[in-house]
């Protein structure tokens, strides 16, 4: 913002104030998303971020407290994405849920930062004295719980084959999309990851209904 | 060794001084690995391998090379170790290959730490210019060869379902194993890795076959 732009200059609004930290704060995130994509959370020094986001360390301490506080403010910003996604799916019928993997496949291959973010953070969280540990532990924890609810449903509605138990098949649902999305980001042009994420869509709508 | 095992002490023989080495050299890697396994390749540091191996880091240099040489011995020598399972998987029959994986998953639940090693070192690797992504792309590549054969051979003898595309399968298969690996290692309290693996071999034989 210039200073043409600011309504009094001297005596500015304190919302106007907050909410210029609050957008250097939303920036640096982004920055410290797009290191921690391509050098993980370990590769990543406080030094680099403010580097790149042309602040100082102090500066960058005032808005994260510490390099778990500035971890976790990336994780946060990067479930709100997940959070509209999953929020869609829950929006729609169980049997279209199957059907709209694919079309999520093709947002995120559009997003590949993301899923890299992603995927290297898990990783870089299974030790339980990781700054991320207790937050993909509880991440995982409720993805499974949510899937194995539409699993639910949908034998309720007698729409699956017998003997399907939910807990079991969310796990290995979310176990696969992971999988794939991992084995494309590692090698593009092997893994086509919307081709694989649709030929898993039958693979399980066979599965779910024993057709 | 102590000197009273030496042989002849100022005359001994070249290849034992080779050997000492050797054995030197696998200790050390089995050092790095543990460390590699708790805090990732990137977290880990030449000077905290030095420390927990009582060697100098020129002294561990002189071995490696580098850090990124010190990550491919560490690499090479857990192939080694899934090489050999890998034969013996091969060594059966395609339909028993199929309910040697929860036996496989047994195993591996009794070495978490080659576990987490091998997901954080591949997470790690994403990004085309990591020293460990050209071997990850080819391991990868290589799996999905072998499993792609041999649903490949178990089609032709018409043990499976028509429309099946066995290179898309392969992957699935793999990611599903693999994520069900990260997500028992995240939280193993929640995710019995075990029955997970029985679970999808199940699953796995009535997808392949089509029954």
């Amino acid at each position: 913002m210039s200073r043409a732009d600011q309504p009094l200059h001297g005596d500015e609004p304190v919302t106007s104030r907050r909410e210029r930290a609050r957008l250097r704060r939303e920036e640096i995130i982004g920055i410290a998303s797009e290191l921690f994509a391509e050098r993980g959370y370990r590769g990543t020094s406080l030094a680099d971020v403010a580097g790149r986001a042309g602040i100082t360390e102090p500066g960058l301490l005032h808005h994260f407290g510490n390099k778990a506080g500035l971890l976790l403010a990336v994780i946060e910003r990067r479930d709100l994405d997940s959070e509209a996604f999953a929020m869609e799916l829950l929006g729609m019928e169980p049997a279209e849920r199957l059907r709209a993997l694919p079309e999520f496949a093709r947002r995120n291959r559009e997003r590949a930062g993301l899923a890299k973010l992603f995927t290297v953070l898990v990783a870089e969280s299974l030790e339980p004295d990781a700054p991320g540990h207790d937050h993909f532990v509880a991440r995982y924890r409720a993805l499974r719980a949510i899937v194995a609810d539409t699993i639910r449903s949908a034998r309720e509605a007698g729409l699956t084959r017998a003997g399907l138990d939910p807990e079991v098949k969310a796990a290995e649902i979310i176990a696969t999309l992971d999988g794939l999305q991992t084995q494309w980001l590692l090698d593009p042009e092997a893994v086509d990851i919307v081709a694989a994420v649709e030929s898993y869509a039958r693979t399980l709508e066979r599965d779910l209904t024993g057709s």
